[in-house]
């Protein structure tokens, strides 16, 4: 996650017609990967390989679901020819394809735009895109997934980067396993948990860095910290922000479903938007809580160091404070002046000894005193 | 309250079907202890040792008021079995057991959700959850115990994690004492009261925060104040934020209460929410007020350290700057070269003892001219 | 200001009935004083020392308006005898004699409340209740009086904690000196008149806060501050942010005032309060020009304390940098060594003189041009 | 306007009647000075020492614009005798001699209240209050002055404190040049063109700071701050904060125009009133770069001052690291022990330097290798 | 960006009547040049060196889209010539010119105005000025140029500061290259054109100071950096909070677009406005990650400058604290007292060492111990 992507495709694209769809993610070399999946509460059906020819608008008088899973969206030609066939704008796939799209949900009334191709009108769609977060536990970094969502009156069309395992998985086994109440319930459900699935990734990953600043408190609060644990809590705090910045937007898009009155998003999935609401808040909360401990726990760093800092310091204090002086005097008896009485007396010695620890002791009374050493 | 309170539960339930009741608190040996009282102005009824089996919705004739107080959330399995007598929804139940929710109201209009054993409509209902903060006078932590109110039209369920003792005592006490108030009054009073116990508590855990507070006060204005003083600072804030965010939100369901126009809060328990209201704005205040004076206490501690290492450089440079340029001197007529003039003076020795005191004596006015001693 | 009044009440009222009246302020001696005041544009009456059995809702048919003074809150029977006689609330009563509680402004409709004694409805009233912060000159701390005002449609109840002085008697000599504006209006200007002789106060001791800060501001401009002077920025702002806390809710009260449609303030009072509301705005105004500038103090004191530490630094740096390594040279000839060829020079010890010379001198050249002299 | 211009009069008018006119102001010799203009696009007529008795509100039947300029708002009894002769609220009064009021705006519908001296209503006006800020480039003060506009159906009254110089000038030197756009327009452009004035007075005050500060950056860029650089920069922060303050409302009142449906601003006067709060709004934008532009110059001050105290510290370890090893090594071979091997040697003296060299060499090497030199 | 193109305007323009046009840019020699470009699906017509004669209103009936493209704003009379052709507001002109107008956006609804030559009016028009960011990858300035949009029913006026190369290039070359979208679609999509042009180099301006960033941040990471460093950081916060300054109204202006319903902008437009409020949101989200990522890197800097500093602070304790009692113990044998029996001893010499390197040992113990070295 401390790597950013940077945006490259501003110059690139500079000057260009909008509504050019321009891949600008990591260079992939597999195909497209289309999975079609129609269901209802009796039966179901998956092709796990299935052609571009065999994706289309579901007839109105079905009672099947049917979800298009396209995984892959490094081939602008596959998701214009998707785009063409469930009749999506051409704004919309540009956000398909833009992998900095930031998250946001788009409410599309009607195929309005006169596209080079126009088509007859698929009826209102809903339009999601957000960011998928994995945390792989042997890598340090976070690989940041773009995905979309469309959902229309009664099918879904789902949009993620190519990536070695499907992140929907656990979703399509739901509907293979039993009739419950993803089968039960219309594409809205689907949608709903679909986004479920990827708020629950966003917790997950928040409880990683939550490990993280344990590892990394209990080393300041043990003062074992170095440069190098701040240097942790700097990238951690970032992390922190950049979280923040995926997820908050997230929790705007669920809100505008629960609050628009869309007719695709039926009564009995608003209980269910808005338990999502209450996670993805209590996610951001999380968050907050930990920006505010890693701020909480650089301060005592800080705090700690100073403090050892300060040790240093009366220490150099008080040796040179006890030393200086005194060899200052030892200095006085070591010269040559051929006339200097002391030198000759028989006690001389012991009395410049006892001088010299009286003054010693009289420093360290005076430093115990000052609460310094 | 320091010991934040790991979210076991995301990793673990990544993946499984909203509306699964999982219990992820501490473990419990203990069965369910389930209370029941029906009470009227009248008369009442307390069964301390009541059967699931003895639960059920009242019906619409009595007027007697039904209150089931569940005291322990551990068996995901009896929360089940209440919910499906109180026909409660299951994402409802889902929050009951959950131990990391959040504070926050639902209201609930009618049971419109497809579960596995539909019943016929309750009626709605008001669900409140939140959190109760006890603080044992012998321990140093905050015991954090999550709470569940349902109240529905002439009933009340609350929901508790298990402890030693029941938190509700005192108002189980109230409805034994005397046919006062709460007898008199429906179960949105019930619910009041029970609220109005809650932030009391909240307001004796800050007493004790000021009374700590008030410690490491005099501690650092007596400069008594060590690394592990400001330490006990930081604990302090962030005990004082985590309070905030369990008692913000608080607020706001009482706020919603008083907002939402239900029809199960009279008006006649209006004036006791707003006050209840009242009271919870004002802890919130003094913690605000807490905050602040701790962040001040922090910045005069600092600025004490910062103070005494000041007189600490300030000592280090009196001295070395008095005995180093003497000790100089010294050094000079401690050189064995044959040729010396001073050394042959009768008098060199003491005419260098005056150039030396002439130096320290400069020296000295030139440091307390500059305010340095 | 600067010692907190704690919060003795949340224990100890921990669990009893809300509406129960438990005074929790200082301990007082003296029996509650009760002034009894009536008039109208032609005529007054001024009971000063009356009695309990005196006061009672005034028949709708009178002209006269009616004002009970009531000097002391720490007898709960008196006040519970008062809030009877003018059928007053009896949440409303609580928040008279708790000390504790913020400013605030409630409107009671009717008096709906199953009071154990229900009574009459006394019509509409408005309650607010607020601070009077006094300043006495030789005194350091600031004294904060609770005071309530409950205005109905033609009287006036006040309530204020027992001090040797009646703060609104600046309002009864106005009442008695002349038929002037007081008079001749209704009981909502009066309410206004003592509104604004506590906002007056505010303003009284914002002045004075301003006056303390002046002084502060000259020992720090002057170079002449210590840590006392830090110790007393930090009080005063602490002060600064207690005087926001009473008077920002202050100033919703009266906001509430002009806003909440209430039949009991008339139109002609409304320029009144809009003058009162803009006092109140330029006191707050000024107290947070005050705190800027407290933090601006606050960092040239830190700024003048790191410069002069700058020099300590400086001298000390630069005496040890010139005599250490002519102390080293001066050592170097202090050797015993048989054989050292300059010893033997007639000139060695000039030489030695003349190099260490110019060593001191290149160093003050080489501080001079860093600027370090 | 660093010198804050003290709230004398708080303690001053404690428990006066509202209303009552009190200056506050500086002690003026001066009688009030009025100037009366009366004009239309086709006439103008300018009285340029109009008495009091020449002012009054002109007939509805005039086409004649009335503007009555008074010069001094020190002699209460001329302002309550002008007060009295445009029928303005006593309220309104006291703002205008109130030289401690905040800028705001206030909108009197009718004369409705009960003055001493009643009289027939005026219709309504609408009152502006604010401060001009001159700047005269040979003081370092600013002068703030207390201006305040009346506007009436067919007149406008304006009041500005007593200086030797009339600051509406510009505008009616505008009214004698020809007949433009000010002549051709109502009172409500004339109220316009005067709070354009006072607006474009603030940009000028602005550029001044702006200029200001390009001086102390250079300074601090060239590294040749010092700690009175540090301290104007704080002046030019407070004075930045306090323009604020003085602007920010009057942003507020030309909103507050433009939202306000008065009958009084007529539909062609909008667009210059927008244009002025683009202005006021820009100078508000200005004002708020040049703030953080302070705090960022104030932060490269320290981070310069503190990496000139690097290197001074870095200088004192490195000569004291070199140094005092070298001179215990000179001390060793000058003890005067009977038996010491190495004083015989014949190269001894020799060997010693060799090995002091290697030291030196040694730690200049490591302390480059850690870059410190 | 980081030269303050300081508002001379101010001083010289005070008093002057409003609507004057002033230009207040720098120099420039060349002559306006004016494009006129009329065009619809079928043909365009390009006319590069247009005279100020061709210039005129399109009569109602034609289907042309008449584009009138105004390169330099240094010639007032020449936008006035312009204005009055196109019967534009005098304030609009007088922003067209005034290159410090903050970017901002007016609905004129008619020509009301009493200009010195009142004209027809011209129906509504949309008015939006804002700033175009160039970066020349040579320079190390940021050009600020001040673009002017007018559009109406079938006609768009575009003005830009004089520069060498016409910024709205790209889009003449779309009208030219074919029959697309730009040429299909009425003027508004042409003036959404523009801004997109605008937007997208805000983005690729963006992307610039990023590189920048990652540099000074590749450097404080691998500890090279020096003050240097630490300024250049500075100045690109000081640049984010500019370009933030610039794009910030810029969102408000296509917020005005989408909220305001004005008949100018049909409902095509809208999903490529909201797309374009898209990518500025988008931009701005980039531009606080890069202030936040800014302040982490300074912090980072600070805190290993503070640890170096540690370190050199231990070094110099360490050697002074090892080496200074030593040097005072053979000192103390450097006296030359006749009578000091240690002397004499034969291994005198040798304990003395041993003690002494029983003194380093020991001291090098405790160092390592407290973990100082």
């Amino acid at each position: 996650m401390t790597k950013r992507r940077r945006m490259r495709s501003a110059e690139k694209t500079l000057g260009t017609s909008p509504g050019t769809l321009t891949y600008i993610g990591d260079d992939i070399q597999h195909a497209t990967r289309i999975k079609r999946i129609d269901y209802n509460a009796e039966t179901y059906h998956i092709d796990d390989k299935s052609k571009l020819s065999q994706c289309q608008l579901p007839s109105q008088q079905t009672s099947l679901i049917h979800w298009v899973d396209v995984d892959g969206i490094h081939e602008p030609q596959v998701v214009a020819a998707i785009g063409q066939r469930y009749q999506l704008h051409p704004l919309l796939l540009e956000d398909v394809v833009n992998t900095d799209q930031k998250p946001k949900i788009d409410f599309y009334d009607q195929l309005t735009d006169t596209s080079p191709n126009p088509v007859a009108g698929s009826g209102p769609v809903v339009f999601v895109t957000l960011k998928m977060l994995h945390h792989h536990r042997d890598q340090p970094d976070v690989d940041i997934e773009h995905i979309s969502l469309v959902l229309g009156r009664n099918f879904l069309v789902s949009f993620q980067e190519e990536r070695t395992r499907d992140i929907f998985e656990p979703v399509i086994d739901r509907i293979k396993a039993s009739s419950g109440k993803t089968r039960r319930s219309g594409p809205d459900y689907l949608l709903y948990a679909l986004l479920d699935l990827i708020v629950d990734h966003y917790l997950v990953l928040t409880e990683h860095v939550g490990e993280r600043m344990d590892k990394l408190e209990e080393m300041i609060v043990k003062e074992r910290a170095s440069q190098y644990t701040l240097t942790e809590l700097y990238n951690l705090k970032r992390e922190l922000a950049h979280m923040r910045r995926v997820i908050n937007p997230t929790r705007d898009i669920i809100g505008a479903l629960l609050r628009e009155d869309s007719e695709l998003v039926k009564a009995t999935t608003q209980p269910y938007l808005r338990d999502l609401s209450d996670h993805i808040n209590q996610t951001l909360e999380t968050l907050d809580a930990y920006r505010e401990a890693v701020s909480g726990l650089m301060d005592v760093y800080y705090s700690i160091v100073n403090n050892r800092m300060n040790s240093v310091m009366k220490t150099l204090t008080i040796v040179s404070a006890i030393f200086i002086p005194l060899t200052f005097i030892v200095g006085v008896y070591g010269m040559n002046f051929e006339f200097m009485p002391e030198l000759k007396s028989p006690h001389g010695y012991f009395y410049t000894w006892g001088i010299m620890i009286a003054i010693a002791i009289g420093e360290i009374i005076y430093f115990k005193r000052r609460g310094w050493m």
